[in-house]
């Protein structure tokens, strides 16, 4: 499957790389969607480096299959651009599978679809989305239906495993 | 008067040094509270570091006068703590100066003192508070009280001037 990755500076490091590797080794095909194409990021320890792909502004949603979000910082940054919100919202529209993790669902507050999904995140952005009314739950990974959450680096094996399951279990129509 | 500022990692470098700089021209105080006593903080941007004088286990916010928030990812990893949390509700409770700009205000979620006054903050805490339906405006500094909140490293001369107002105007008694 051709999955999004949306990704801006100050992103957690093990959030982008082992989610990214572990999809490219299942033999999905994963591009960095990003403000600016060949923008180089680096994440928030220090430890990884990523190259923006595509930007937002000529990346269409409908040439994807999947959708992951990595934490840190970069979903905040993300959302400070409505491009990039829309972008997310064009996913839950059309029930694609969508990954986010830690503050990656941070991105659905300005997007309006927290309030479809059970899901977890980060425990401040839990704390938020709890406060915005949404059905948020403190565990390791939460799926419902095409969204597949977790709250931090510790959860990634959960995270991967129900991720990609998901990805298996879509049905080819959708493709 | 005695000024506590309270920052963690990734502190918007210029948020933090310049009212800090400012109200310690003016003859205030400022003391920085932080998660541990003598964690060396960096900014964001790598241009300033800080170290943490205090930490909120032993720092009461009775000890000071005014409380002063930068903003950058510092308030998210600030109020992942109920410590800090708690500490800045108290300042709210007992009415005193309070300055937080850009990400600052999103440590009043969690406290649940957004509803009180009128205010502004980064673009996208700004979108966070309206939704949760407190009184928010894109301006750049509000003074409403003892609170003056500003949007982001631009507003910095407004937000020196509006908080330095404030304490001047702080009456005695408070402090």
């Amino acid at each position: 499957m051709k999955v999004a990755c949306v990704l801006a500076n100050g992103f957690e490091d093990s959030e982008f790389r082992q989610p990214y590797d572990a999809l490219q080794d299942a033999g999905h095909d994963v591009t960095i969607v990003g403000l600016q194409a060949g923008q180089e990021l680096k994440g928030d320890k220090g430890r990884e480096t990523a190259t923006v792909e595509r930007s937002f502004a000529d990346a269409q949603p409908n040439e994807f299959d999947a959708l992951l979000i990595p934490g840190g910082f970069s979903p905040d940054r993300l959302r400070a651009h409505q491009q990039a919100v829309d972008f997310v919202k064009a996913f839950f529209a059309a029930n694609k599978p969508i990954m986010a993790i830690c503050h990656g669902p941070q991105i659905f507050i300005p997007a309006g679809t927290y309030g479809g999904h059970r899901m977890t995140a980060w425990k401040t952005i839990q704390s938020d989305l709890r406060l915005l009314g949404a059905n948020v739950v403190d565990e390791e990974v939460v799926v419902d239906r095409n969204l597949v959450t977790s709250r931090q680096p510790q959860d990634i094996p959960a995270f991967i495993r129900e991720g990609l399951k998901l990805l298996e279990r879509t049905p080819a129509a959708a493709r």
